[in-house]
């Protein structure tokens, strides 16, 4: 174990506190707070469990309101205490926008598009990323390590540059540039691993147990999993203290998807928004190249056949996704779907999006927009609903699969004669 | 003239409106409100007329932070009047965040970094546009335009596309691919100008006089501009209301400096921050490749004569400023000075913030970093003083200045024997 100065005083603390401890998602065992992310009894996977009576007593939509303009505004319902300092670029409270021209294409009267590519690094993996650092800089870590497709990696690296720590980010090999150089810029030490995302993860896994590293999304992966909890939080609040009828989700591992589940319920039984008749219907989103929710979610099972990724939605290419299972319980158990588009749905989505409301995400996006495009043709609404989509990263990360068309492309002179011959109609 | 059916609801109100016209910098005289931006009389540029009578009965800290978490909590001081809808994607209101580590290598105890790069289009670009697009779309004109060296363009071209409105972009032909792939996916008509901005802006000026077109930063530009205040109203609410003591920013026209200044004085004669002993000093950011205004500075003449562009700071590249007396004239009355840096370290300052504070800027906050080192280093601050640099664009919109350093980057197969032999220390 590192060395851990404050460790007693943050977790061992007094009784009140509301972060209790980790319990196994499937059999009920509880443990101290520490990085470990899986059950020593049954192998489940672990989540934070909190003292909802001590965050009963102080959390009220008035003082989230007075909170920072950033996903600590929820702090009382993550996972580190009030007085651990928190490393923190002011990500998450990202802009809930209407889209009436995309909605009045798709039919939908109360479209929405929660806009977190405008995070710190472009992508929602910094609501999880500023939570992982943050708890293992206070827990004593001094290299902080993850297993990324991209996106983590590039959030990882700048949070550790942010906190001084020490930073490894492994990744394919083959991870497109533009990450690679987003990346790179912070200085952490690259591993690039000949193989694919399942190939790197299975690598950082086996690390653990050798390394005194907070890997983000494996041994810390229970306090990072709760950063994205914010993202539905948040929602509500930009709502109007409202949930909404329908949430569009990408998939990759799952782990966000599990979390919004979560956060719904949190909501709920705070009392931070009216009981609604029924809860928001959680749907998810998959690229046909890498879709292995997507077919379990069709065989009408929840076992979950590997598949190997082949898609230009890397980021969410994750061929052996951990909570899978629990993605299509909980789609099924909140009258969602689960959804998978081609290669081309995923950049006509992508263009669709920028074109008719001046957003432009990553192939992630593309394939929620799609999700969202292709259910709405089917007329799986009446048109009335409350419907949100997450985008969760931008598209400078992918520019590569929206290429430079000539169509609207003309080179003059500086002259206004040619402006005349070439541009003016 | 464009349609306008709503012209002259809007603009020809009653008399007790906020916005009361335009005004001669340089002779005062006066214009109703329309798409002009330099004086008939003295060719001098016109600014936007307030009625701060009108807006003192109406604007207060509480009223201001009961706003939107965007630009337009600012409403009051901005020239859309308050029945006219916007058009927005959530700009503004960026973190400010404080530079600790940074600041300890530079000797600043108090350093602040206003994240403009966390903007719908990743640049402080969008809260200009914002109010333009606001302002053309309510003023009947279809088609919006603009001169840009790149950020501009990518702005306009989203605003537009969330508008619904056509949209020409000009810039210059050798302007970055990243830039125009993130500005072409909003599918605007691209006109490459074969030369550099001045020339892209020379032949804009002119068309003018032909088209109903707006161009966002030519006919449009005393709205426009309104929409940089913002960025200086923020950060003086992010630090709790109280003035900074001196401001590094970039220059490129010179405009978004000249309102900072504005927007300073409008915080303090309207009360919202408490009236410094002293007002901030206003620092001006140079690329040595393009320093016009540095040059005039140094010679002490707020004559400016024109220079040919040669730096990878393009997006600040503009060679003949048209506020650049004006911002010598400001950066002496506030205390502040006018500095410039070369290419190796604007390349130098953005590898420093990336490294030390987790943020990765375009090649202009690299000018903004490498002249706050500069000047840190230089002996300006005794170490007290609050200064804040403004960031004011997104790393990925220049990536190809930071190649990928092969310094820190291994590639292994994916096994725990490869790892020990080729990473673990």
């Amino acid at each position: 174990m590192p060395n851990s100065p404050t460790k007693s005083e943050i977790s061992g603390g007094p009784r009140t506190r509301r972060v209790k401890g980790l319990r196994c998602r499937e059999c009920g065992a509880e443990y101290q707070l520490q990085a470990i992310h899986f059950c020593q009894a049954c192998f489940g996977p672990l989540d934070v469990a909190y003292d909802y009576e001590v965050i009963r007593q102080v959390i009220s939509r008035e003082r989230i309101q007075r909170g920072p303009a950033s996903m600590w505004r929820y702090r009382d319902l993550l996972p580190i205490e009030d007085e651990a300092p928190i490393i923190t670029l002011g990500e998450g409270f990202t802009p809930l926008v209407k889209a009436d021209r995309l909605g009045a294409l798709l039919g939908l009267k109360n479209l929405y598009l929660k806009n977190d590519s405008m995070n710190p690094t472009n992508s929602f993996k910094d609501r999880v990323v500023s939570v992982a650092v943050s708890w293992a800089r206070v827990h004593g870590y001094e290299t902080i390590g993850c297993a990324s497709t991209g996106n983590l990696a590039n959030s990882v690296a700048a949070y550790a540059a942010r906190a001084g720590l020490e930073c490894y980010v492994f990744v394919p090999d083959d991870t497109e540039e533009g990450k690679l150089i987003a990346t790179g810029v912070f200085e952490p030490n690259v591993v690039a691993v000949r193989g694919n995302y399942d190939d790197v993860n299975r690598l950082c896994s086996q690390l653990i147990d050798e390394q005194d590293w907070a890997f983000c999304n494996i041994n810390v992966r229970p306090y990072y999993a709760e950063g994205s909890k914010t993202l539905t939080f948040e929602t509500a609040e930009q709502l109007g203290w409202e949930l909404p009828d329908e949430i569009i989700i990408p998939i990759a591992s799952g782990c966000q998807f599990v979390r919004h589940r979560r956060a719904i319920q949190e909501l709920v039984d705070l009392g931070l928004v009216d009981k609604p008749d029924r809860l928001p219907r959680l749907t998810g989103a998959q690229a046909a190249g890498c879709a292995p929710v997507y077919n379990a979610w069709r065989e009408g099972t929840e076992q979950i056949t590997p598949v190997r990724p082949q898609t230009i939605a890397r980021s969410i290419a994750i061929g052996n996704p951990s909570d899978g299972p629990y993605v299509i319980r909980i789609a099924r158990e909140t009258g969602g779907v689960v959804e998978a588009v081609t290669e081309e749905e995923i950049v006509d989505g992508m263009r669709l999006l920028a074109r008719t409301e001046g957003i432009f995400t990553e192939t992630a996006g593309g394939v929620t927009i799609g999700t969202l495009a292709k259910l709405a043709r089917a007329g799986r609404w009446s048109g009335e609903e409350v419907v949100v989509a997450y985008i969760t990263g931008h598209g400078l990360k992918t520019p590569e699969v929206v290429p430079l068309g000539g169509e609207r492309r003309v080179e003059i002179e500086p002259t206004m004669r040619a402006f005349r011959e070439k541009v003016s109609v």
